[in-house]
């Protein structure tokens, strides 16, 4: 073979390449592993409790956290400025006779006034336990984590005080870093391992309804301990609970009008909204419509400014509803249907109550009857309740609870029947007719 | 100038083009109208009785409706099998005591079976008027349009007989070959004049509803020409009727157990539905679920085979809804919430007709209490009914079936407070509790 100056200028061509080739593998196989996303600008702490330590991480889900604290316009039905219900409608006052909640009954507030509105209320006093403090602070799964939760719920509330000092946080339901949605409220955890179930199974989708059953649910104190307890032993449903709190004997307190053991309901958003509601058989999360993705200039996040969906509307329910005039407006109908219904039950229970005391003051009084009046006159009022202090109007499951209301109303009606039998006579009924 | 041959060719040319063009004008000038669609095959007499005459032009609306003769299968709550609802539920014969229904309440049939159905009733007698072929038969165009609504209600339904041949068909909601919808029923028509409103300005989606209130509605006979007549002269919501109803002094009988004068409800599927139900404000026709647009080979066409959309759930509901299983669980769901509901504002209703019976024996009774007890039962079982006899077990407008409900067991548990209240004593109750 013959060489000549092609040839070499060939080769060396050929040898530059294979050297720039194998100089950009090397750079290139040397190169630090790719991050996946942003990389974050702060480590936090696990379970950090001050949102302003995550928000540095999370600019605008904490700024629309701190949107909860400047209160949003009412609503029809609820919104989040502090009024009081026994205000709106004095029949709470005679339901509620002997127990806290006929004193001091305001409307709650946004997640960043939790911790004041807690320490405001007037329901608390020298007896209340740590358990108060469950829903409100960030604080907590440290606390959880570091004393137990019996022991938390055991401190009183005033010495417990001097270790909270946040409102609810990210650490509520979010855990550090990975940012992975995690139950923190030890008593939820238990309440889904009655069941059989584990929160770790659940689809991203699931927990974005499943955290908000860290609060948004019926609860009791169990026990000399106080120890945090939702009543889903045997399940969810409303005729569940009741049944629960039956087996057990539980009471919140004596009427001291009908003298029946009652039942306080607190907030069951997450039962009346998960017993087969139109929205969750639909696959809709909690968060889908209160935490909608919301545009704010290029950032697209999910708004940790949580509140009615009725006050964003175009954002909440135009994620799937093209029409958000049409949807307002079955929400106004149906809650309006809702709130009627559920006048007419108190009506029914406070002429229970009546009845009950009427009867209760004869001295031929048939003690048998009036105590199956009284075990009456308490599940209709846990019924009501369920839906009254449930915060939807019923919108979160209509039919539910119509249902319930409609049950609610008969068995109110029926109490007032048997403190009639139990008196033998008629003269204790004092019935307003329509 | 100077003529040469080209100039010869050209004008040539520009004749020949010119008496081309004024030939095809004249021809194109000329020719016939021309038919938008395709031209049928037959002209309808004006209000013809016989839907195999239109079913020449309309093969496909003809077949389908002939398809309601034979039954199709049963729903959970409905269809078309001929079973007794005495026998499926006892407590509608103390319910309607004293009148036709406690003694024959079928399930109705599809459209084909309508003259078959009313004629075999054991309801039919020889006082029955003519009013009963109201809704029965496509002779009644022609025959309301010969003899007036007034001679055709008064004449005796056995008489009237003789000029029917025809179940519901074509005629009862179509003008012969415009095929537009109309209000055929004079009653219909005067119903919606008392409201101000004229039929005829109505657009097609409204019709597609509006047409079948010339029967699925509540109606009554008035006076003693058994006049058919809708009591919507307040409004269509229950409220309005039963007031419509007050105001006249009004019943269809007495009950022979309290003594209360009753309104028997007949089938107001078209006043629930618009009661602001959900479908109904999104613009959803009675047509769009019932009798959906289907497909059969290349043809495409609005199904006059009636029925259950719950029976062609992929055809009817999937015109709208993707999850078609998701929607018929929807139902099954809602359909139980109001079937219980309902079951227990029956038990209420049974036990407020024996208080008043019980009090109504007493010597010393308060007979304006008993009047007043009886007054309630008659105002809960008229709700009642609304939604026991409408076809739809509270789907055409779940909350507002349950609101009704609720409201219907309220007033009969009133009603049997204000029978001991009318008795004195207790003795008269027979409660069953819970």
């Amino acid at each position: 073979m013959k060489i000549n100056t092609s040839t070499v200028i060939v080769i060396g061509i050929i040898v530059v390449l294979a050297a720039a080739l194998v100089g950009l593998l090397l750079y290139f196989g040397n190169q630090p592993e790719p991050t996946r996303g942003i990389a974050p600008l702060t480590e936090i702490p696990a379970m950090e409790p001050d949102p302003e330590v995550w928000g540095v991480n999370f600019p605008n889900q904490y700024s629309t956290l701190q949107k909860t604290l400047t209160n949003n316009p009412r609503t029809e039905y609820g919104g989040s400025e502090p009024y009081s219900k026994l205000d709106v409608d004095p029949r709470l006052k005679t339901l509620f006779a002997g127990y806290g909640f006929s004193k001091d009954y305001n409307e709650d507030r946004g997640h960043a006034n939790s911790l004041t509105d807690v320490e405001a209320t007037k329901r608390v006093n020298e007896t209340t336990p740590g358990t108060c403090y469950s829903c409100k602070s960030s604080n907590n799964p440290t606390l959880w984590s570091e004393m137990g939760m019996a022991e938390f719920d055991k401190t009183p509330f005033s010495e417990l005080g001097s270790q909270i000092d946040f409102a609810i946080g990210c650490a509520n339901c979010h855990e550090a870093n990975t940012m992975r949605l995690i139950v923190t409220n030890p008593a939820l955890e238990e309440a889904l391992q009655a069941q059989g179930l584990d929160w770790r199974t659940f689809t991203r989708q699931e927990m974005r309804t499943v955290v908000c059953a860290n609060c948004h649910v019926e609860y009791y104190f169990k026990g000399e301990g106080k120890y945090l307890t939702f009543p889903w032993e045997q399940g969810t449903r409303i005729e569940n609970i009741a049944e629960y709190y039956a087996s057990y004997a539980f009471k919140d307190w004596d009427h001291p009008d009908s003298g029946a053991p009652m039942i306080k309901m607190q907030h069951p958003e997450y039962e009346l909204f998960t017993a087969n509601s139109t929205h969750y058989m639909a696959g809709v999360a909690c968060a889908d419509c209160h935490m909608p993705y919301t545009r704010d200039g290029a950032a697209k996040f999910s708004t940790h400014d949580v509140k009615s969906p009725l006050l964003n509307a175009e954002t909440a329910c135009g994620a799937c509803h093209t029409d958000v005039g049409y949807v307002t407006t079955r929400v106004a109908e149906i809650q309006g249907q809702v709130s009627e219904t559920m006048i007419a039950t108190e009506d029914a229970i406070v002429e229970a109550i009546d009845a009950i005391k009427a009867a209760a003051e004869l001295e031929a009084v048939n003690e048998t009857l009036l105590d199956e009046a009284r075990q009456l006159h308490r599940e209709a009022q846990l019924r009501w309740d369920f839906i009254a202090a449930e915060n939807s109007m019923g919108f979160h499951n209509p039919e539910e609870a119509l249902r319930i209301l409609a049950t609610a109303t008969n068995l109110a009606r029926q109490a007032q029947l048997k403190a009639v039998e139990a008196a033998g006579t008629a003269d204790i009924l004092k019935v307003t007719t329509p």
